[in-house]
């Protein structure tokens, strides 16, 4: 094991914040520095990270909002020029090629944890943030020594690595994350012509569609403005497959095959354990709306050995009941209906 | 309380027969038939109704696939002079058309079960498929007393009725249900140019928005043909907020203000019971995947009272763990993550 790199963050919101906490809780001498005191005071406070000293970092992380990350990114490499630095903006190509026009790409490493939260900000840190969570590493032009580097910081937070090129990542977190969050918001945008007894009619489709639509919006203009063409690529590939179900001579043939790429595509997604998405079955149950209903209905499925692979609650509009449902590997269904049954559950769909 | 009508169910499809199989658990006296000679004997084997007799049924209710609903619903009213028809298709104007061009639209009741299964066809019927579901009812021309009848019906299954025009129901359904799934098949048809190792990307937000893109496609053609033209329109309202973004000098802020928008309108989403949608709070928590962690997870939040409104469960994509975040309301989020630190859980975020 490496001994591990004196470390100084540069931004002390959720993200930087959360690393030092987690470096630090790891053992490694870790400093932390924001452009806004009172940020800097209260990410030092909570243990992100110490003052600066006049010694050059070995690692500089770079955890500033992606709009200015590329500038900060230069003036690292400016300042300390022994140091490796690493950003951990979400669109990485305008950053890679920024690091590359100062000549000294070989000591830089493009990372993007894919970790987040609702809330931002150091409050809301947590070494733990990135647990188990993928972490993209982007190495383009990094010397060895500085992969490895990089790498120790991912191993520390016990992250899940996966190595890809700088543009390839920005083509496919347009999307998988960015043109969905616009399409999820443009479908949370067409109910406004509704009155609230209509939207009334909303069932758990809409609500998952439209979960991230309740995002946060501070930092989707940087990463729009970094990852403009990707982005306008997928949205143009979404835009093409809804027009071309409006203008069909047949509108039902057409949102047929629509629905049958989607759902080619949709089986892609991996499930657990990065390994293609298993058949589950899904057993619903009603449950009453109490606490420590839900934990006896899963004691009861625990004392019959089914692993819940999935579960959602759907509550009933008007009524003291909700809907649980249970996906379970095929093979364990009707005996978990049966159990169940037994058990005096009322399994309202298997 | 009113006799129950005899009642005559035409098409023994996953709707048609566990509407027999719940209203004969009522000791409602139900006939079941379909053009399909198989899916009739099953559904009679399985007690969705029996065979008609010579008598003529006071109700009629019409599950058949909905783009042959609008004729069949005209045949009954021809066929059964006195008796009361219902129909359950998912789009209602058309229907109602039809039925007002017999002039015996007093005796014709449209309405809407808001419910569904992964699976169809009678094998899936369940007595319990409406219980605490929406079901929408479109009165129309219809006669007190043939309302008064479909009600019967909302009551015997424990459905939770909701009055509504035609019209509005089919303008409401195609933006809270039918476009988002096109935009949902959408987004994950634009995965299509993505190899495995850039789809393995994908967090819980595509999957949340790609979750009804797995979807069967059959019903859809006729759902489509019936509401194209809201269909259309609310497809036409999705694109120009895409082309917005699409098209802007600034997309960044282009991004954020449709993100403003859809919070807004997601916020309208009802929750629990019809109330607005309660702010709740994230617990996080790193669970083993393994049978059993997850009951213990939630006993330990069941032993300090605390209530899971929601819960998703999170595989990570390459390890033997999963990111279970709990719901809770917001004054209980503290003491759980401190309890659950104090049980040995590790709260990846709150």
């Amino acid at each position: 094991m490496a001994s591990t790199p004196a470390t100084h963050i540069i931004g002390a919101g959720l993200m930087g914040a959360s690393i030092g906490i987690g470096l630090g809780s790891e053992g490694w001498h870790v400093t932390i520095s924001d452009a806004d005191a009172e940020a800097e005071s209260l990410a030092r406070n909570i243990g992100a990270g110490g003052a600066p000293g006049r010694g050059e970092p070995a690692l500089v992380i770079v955890a500033t909002p992606p709009g200015v990350t590329a500038q900060v990114v230069v003036e690292a490499l400016d300042t300390w020029p022994q140091a490796i630095v690493v950003d951990v903006a979400s669109v990485k190509a305008p950053i890679a090629d920024a690091a590359e026009r100062t000549g000294q790409a070989h000591r830089y490493v493009g990372s993007h944890p894919m970790a987040g939260r609702e809330t931002s900000g150091a409050m809301a840190a947590q070494g733990d943030l990135f647990r188990a969570r993928p972490w993209v590493l982007c190495a383009g032009q990094a010397s060895a020594r500085a992969v490895a580097t990089v790498k120790q910081v991912a191993d520390a937070l016990q992250c899940d690595l996966i190595e890809m090129d700088a543009r390839a990542h920005d083509r496919a977190v347009a999307r998988v994350s960015h043109a969905p969050q616009a399409a999820a918001s443009a479908v949370a945008a067409a109910l406004a012509p509704l009155g609230a007894d209509d939207v009334a009619l909303a069932g758990q489709g809409l609500r998952d569609v439209t979960r991230i639509a309740a995002s946060q919006p501070q930092m989707w203009a940087d990463i729009a403005r970094l990852n403009r063409s990707a982005l306008v690529e997928t949205i143009d590939h979404i835009v093409d497959e809804l027009n071309a179900v409006r203008v069909a001579d047949d509108i039902g043939a057409a949102m047929t095959g629509l629905i049958d790429k989607g759902r080619q595509e949709v089986a892609r997604i991996p499930g657990k354990h990065g390994g293609a998405k298993r058949h589950w079955e899904a057993v619903t149950v009603i449950v009453p709306d109490e606490p420590g209903r839900l934990v006896r209905l899963l004691s009861d499925v625990a004392a019959v050995s089914v692993n819940v692979e999935d579960i959602a609650i759907e509550h009933s509009p008007r009524q003291p009941v909700g809907l649980t449902t249970l996906w379970v590997l095929p093979q364990h269904a009707a005996g978990l209906v049966a159990a169940l049954e037994h058990d005096g559950w009322t399994v309202a769909g298997a």
